[in-house]
């Protein structure tokens, strides 16, 4: 019997370095797999059509949405990010460990659905260095930065409350680190270790 | 100012290997210790005073009790553990992380009195194997191995219920890299750490 995989949810301001943290982590966990997410954002350049994600018109969303085909989703900004829901169920059946890359409101609701989720919040060590990591990707205005540094607030106070984990990413190599490490400490977790009681 | 350290309570059937676990943790994470308890046990060949245990003649150990210098004691057997608690408190507000390789009656004491403390338990792969290792030490007659045994079945089901994690130890050096995980993930729980939200 395959044991089920685990359900991470993954959150942290934009520009935090979500992406490069997974990335590192995918090296020493072969069963991590990264959700691809819907959203109706214009794609950025070199972004790839269901890889990156599946890049959806308003109207498509809409749709998905009615047939129940989505997580969670939600409008961040101006465009709104989901969750398809039969390849998260597929497989972590199949004893993946599948992260979410989501923001907090996301997070939430999955959190409702599925309660053994491991919480997962990464943070820059300082706003400061948000605020330069965010510019320096050179791929959104100004206005847009600020409005993302904003967003980053509301949630860091969120996550302090709900989410069971925050790494603090001030070097990649660390942080990759912790996350393998919050990933191999819930597999030992007492709920998810099948012990063997029979005396033979 | 120092973060204070984390109290670990590791506890396990006698003869599951802890102490080589710890002896290889130790390796990786530097702030590591390991309490040394007070027991009325006779020393074993080439156990050492005050670095195994610190070995008391009843008299003395119930003396320790009285005047409140024990964290936690148990009765186990047929002789008395217990742990030094100003040892403890110093090296804790120092930021050392201490494990306390005790059993389930001492660690439900201790997190009574830490709810923070990481309790890890860790079990042999079966109940056969763990008589294996038992048999296979032959320091101890086979009367005090069946008993240790009916002990073992009784602390599994304790830490089913109360303990955080636990450790299969089919093979050292994965049960190490378990180990080290857990302080890992545990230091990055939304509690311990802490977030600078002033935008400076």
């Amino acid at each position: 019997m395959t044991q089920p995989g685990l359900l991470i949810v993954f959150s942290g301001p934009s520009g935090v370095g979500k992406s490069k943290v997974l990335e590192g982590a995918a090296y020493q966990l072969h069963n991590l797999r990264k959700s691809v997410s819907v959203t109706t954002r214009p794609p950025r350049p070199g972004e790839v059509d269901g890889q990156d994600y599946h890049f959806r018109s308003t109207f498509e969303f809409d749709q998905m949405v009615a047939r129940g085909e989505l997580l969670e989703w939600a409008q961040y900004i101006d465009h709104r990010y989901g969750t398809p829901r039969a390849w998260v169920e597929e497989r972590l059946a199949q004893g993946d460990d599948l992260v979410l890359e989501i923001d907090v409101q996301g997070g939430m609701r999955v959190r409702a659905l599925y309660p053994n989720a491991v919480m997962i919040f990464m943070i820059p060590p300082t706003l400061a260095e948000l605020r330069r990591r965010l510019q320096g990707r050179n791929t959104e205005p100004d206005k847009v930065v600020a409005r993302r540094l904003e967003a980053a607030k509301g949630e860091l106070k969120i996550a302090q409350k709900e989410y069971c984990y925050i790494i603090c990413n001030d070097r990649i190599p660390e942080a990759v680190e912790d996350f393998v490490a919050i990933i191999r400490a819930e597999k030992c977790r007492t709920g998810r270790v099948t012990l063997d009681l029979n005396d033979k």
